[in-house]
């Protein structure tokens, strides 16, 4: 979708007050805040007419519908307005550090299909992108809405990403990826506008617009994976932060004795000693030390011992697997205690493959969070893990491009708002 | 100033739209966006009638007046608008551990006078807050604009607050307060609203209004007093967290093993190592030992040993007195870093009585958090002393309640609107 090619012959120019407008309209209707044009014209605090132009100018460009299905409470029921999810598809790609995902979503997030595979992003930005594009044409060839045009990408990088840019920046664990231009090469072959942003603000995004997260005001997410990082939820909207590294607590140093060097250089990490490699690497110690029976008889078939497989161990009782997760949720848990002191959340999500691999990690943390945050931080906060299968950062990516796409910088650019049409003046909202 | 005595006879039913429109533009005016009728109809999006009218509503409530001292490019110069300063007063007291403050401001904050001395906020609620009432008498009886009504009271507690209720939750070091309800005793003798904050949080506010912190849009004020503690800015809004508890970093466990007890009967905390308490203890210790010429000469001479009095040591070269501001800086720093990496601010600004002693702790921080953060998170970060004097809480405590008074929850509530004037349209704005 070029934004040249949107601005199609018929479009006329938007007035400062009718972009406030429709930006309004879109995102009353999009949060499910507003359904009918009474509510729009309630809760928008815009004049009836106004809303109904707005209305009309957004089902003339295809962005809205509306439907006959409102409440009966005698006289005639305002019409309930929806984005027409079909109008459009939204490719997604929530890479982490040994996974390609990628999926399409609608217009409404809707993931409508996805593919995950093994994928190691230390590869570097050329091989993984190539393939990426491949799972994208795959996708493409197989939807069931063929006609309908890609309005944007969303990517997820397991690293610090500068957001406004879409640049990876430092990233400890991508080697290849430093300021490599993410935006301008995938937006090469389908002509769109791209998002970059970290994978864990995406997951934080995901679940604060259709998971756990939702309608919470203050919220961190915490993604205990290969590597550990945070995206965090400030007044109801993701905090990247000034350069969009918000949320990196990998890196922290929680214990500089140790003497374990992390993959970004530097001695004692939180990632290092509690992370999904930390894990393998100890999981895989005490194996050979023939300290666990169970990850003992992995090792002597051959098999390399995962995050995962530690985790399996510990649910079968092993007690060395016990200990160890036991361990990182209590470095995670104090670490999570510091950030629960200062940022105040009601609501911390766990997430992640070595989270969500049994409870032992969750219930871990829980103990030390309630146990060394302070009690008026923790009166009312709730620890959990997240839901959203298979990746929270697929919905969280449609929502960020969404969310851009329909901004007040973005969307009188591309819009096609074509003559105001007949569209009758608002009804009066039916008492309750 | 009783809110039904505001409701005065006069007073017209507000709409939505007409309340929307009040706040919209009594925001852009204080904030500074908007000067002129038609700076306002541009950022606000409304049509230039409603701006005209809403305008004129402000005007004939008083809130705001217009000069004629607009550009002159030809034509009818626009009329400037502003908040009118001397409608009415607030009252504001930023109370410390150690001393008490209050000061009287106008509607746009400023700060027109004020007192400070010293007090134990531990004597508890009832001597506490009839020696503040007094004090605002005291600034009442000798204010030049007696007729001015009092819009407000803004306070400032050295604790966790339930921002929400006004509420001190559990604070460590304000035995007495937990509960104390706060806005109803205050409210008594003025009759208006009162509102109350985390003092870190309302010097976090000063700075972001009128201070170094302005036009920033991720900030994290750190305080170094008798405590320790935090304040934080998050997309150019203070983020107060969800029960108004963020920035509580001073009981952050950053030495178990050294066995010291904080106030808050924990072992450990930040505070209890490196706050202002902990450097009158170390420095006493280190007199009474006879390891600091300078310190020894003033326990001989029968005076106790302030954190201020380490650090005009420290400014002598006293080595141990170095050493400890040094240790405390180092200390406050780790936690800062581990902050900067969460929270990725432009800024960090160091406030308190003894980060604003002197030097060396600025500099012991800044070493730290540089060494210590990720790269992306410092490359263009800042870390400053707070410089609005006496006391930036002064101003955001002012800002505070002006913020609640002027919000959307409260303005319909109080503002008397007339009937609408005949002011004239909004002329254009001339072209640049």
């Amino acid at each position: 979708m070029d934004e040249s090619s949107l601005s199609a012959a018929t479009r006329a120019p938007v007035s400062t007050d009718q972009l406030d407008g429709l930006v309004t309209v879109l995102h009353l209707v999009r949060s499910g805040q507003a359904r009918t044009r009474p509510e729009l014209a309630r809760l928008s605090g815009m004049g009836r007419g106004a809303v109904t132009q707005r209305v009309a100018e957004l089902m003339d460009s295809g962005l809205l519908v509306e439907s006959e299905l409102g409440r009966s409470t005698g006289g005639r029921p305002p019409r309930e307005l929806a984005v027409r999810a079909e109008a459009g598809l939204v490719l997604v790609a929530p890479l982490g550090a040994t996974h390609l995902a990628a999926g399409v979503t609608d217009l409404t997030g809707r993931v409508l299909d996805f593919v995950v595979e093994p994928g190691d992003i230390a590869a570097g930005p050329d091989a993984t992108l190539a393939r990426l594009e491949q799972l994208f044409d795959q996708l493409l060839s197989r939807t069931t809405v063929p006609e309908a045009p890609i309005y944007g990408i969303g990517v997820g990088l397991p690293g610090p990403v500068e957001f406004a840019s879409g640049t990876p920046v430092s990233p400890p664990i991508m080697p290849g990826w430093d300021g490599y231009p993410v935006r301008a090469r995938l937006s090469e072959r389908h002509d769109v506008p791209v998002w970059v942003d970290n994978d864990v603000n995406l997951m934080a995004l995901g679940e604060l617009r259709v998971g756990a997260a939702r309608n919470q005001q203050d919220v961190i997410y915490v993604k205990v994976g290969t590597g550990i990082g945070a995206g965090l939820i400030s007044s109801g909207r993701l905090h990247r932060g000034t350069q969009g590294a918000a949320g990196d607590i990998g890196h922290a140093r929680v214990d500089a004795a140790s003497g374990i060097v992390c993959r970004c250089g530097n001695v004692g990490c939180l990632e290092a000693l509690a992370g999904g490699a930390a894990l393998s690497r100890d999981g895989t110690v005490a194996a050979a030390e023939g300290r666990s029976e169970f990850l003992g008889r992995m090792l002597a078939a051959g098999q390399p011992i995962a995050a995962a497989d530690v985790a399996v161990a510990a649910e079968h009782g092993d007690p060395v697997a016990v200990e160890l997760l036991s361990r990182s949720g209590q470095l995670v848990g104090e670490t999570v205690a510091t950030l629960v002191n200062f940022f105040n959340p009601s609501l911390v999500l766990l997430g992640g493959g070595v989270a969500l691999a049994g409870d032992m990690i969750l219930a871990s943390v829980r103990e030390t969070v309630y146990r060394r945050s302070l009690p008026l931080a923790t009166r009312e906060l709730r620890i959990e893990r997240s839901t959203l299968t298979p990746d929270p950062a697929l919905s969280g990516a449609a929502h960020m491009v969404l969310d851009e796409l329909f901004s007040r910088q973005r969307l009188g650019r591309w819009l096609p708002v074509g003559s105001p049409s007949g569209y009758p003046e608002i009804a009066e909202e039916p008492a309750a």
